[in-house]
């Protein structure tokens, strides 16, 4: 593996809701992504979820309360846990899931796994 | 788990090569770190190692080469691989390994597990 900076991984590409793979660790992706809008209610039942927000803000709906994340601040949603990420203006993430994770919850829904 | 702000987290410690335990996800440590000067060779045989430098520049001596990490920047020493990070000056690190894993690679002389 080399060293990632993931500014310049996030630079290769402009989709919204399309995480890219940039690396591996532990049998999980290590994922860069743009997120704008809100996302659709999902839970994966077979991983922890984590975000890391690098730039912009993110809000995190939970069926019980709401968190918000700015730039350097990170959350987990624990697996099983219903979220819908929201970005009111457009986010940039790290975001960690175990490899094979359809990113909506649902394979038929996902968007496919790139690695760049 | 609540939103971690590693900025806030950093700043309630002094010590080097004193990980601290942020938050937990599969099973793994999400831990925070200052290091400063060099540390020892070691490896993990049972996890690979994610850095990811927060502030400032971070070497990681490989036996087969030499990788620098500025902010921004991840890198995932493989399992079993020996390293040696040093920090010319002080690092702020972002560090994910299983938990119970040794931060010197030998129980004997590992970091007490700290969780802020």
């Amino acid at each position: 593996m080399d060293v990632v900076n993931l500014e310049a991984k996030l630079a290769t590409f402009a989709e919204h809701f399309q995480p890219r793979t940039v690396g591996e660790f532990n049998g999980h992706d290590l994922m860069v992504a743009k997120l704008q809008g809100p996302f659709r209610w999902h839970a994966h039942d077979d991983t922890d979820d984590f975000f890391l927000v690098l730039k912009g803000r993110l809000t995190i709906e939970l069926r019980d309360r709401t968190v918000s994340l700015g730039p350097g601040e990170l959350f987990v949603v624990p697996r099983g846990v219903e979220h819908r990420p929201v970005a009111e203006e457009e986010v940039h993430l790290l975001l960690i899931e175990r490899t094979g994770t359809p990113n909506t919850g649902d394979p038929a829904t996902a968007a496919p796994r790139r690695v760049i």
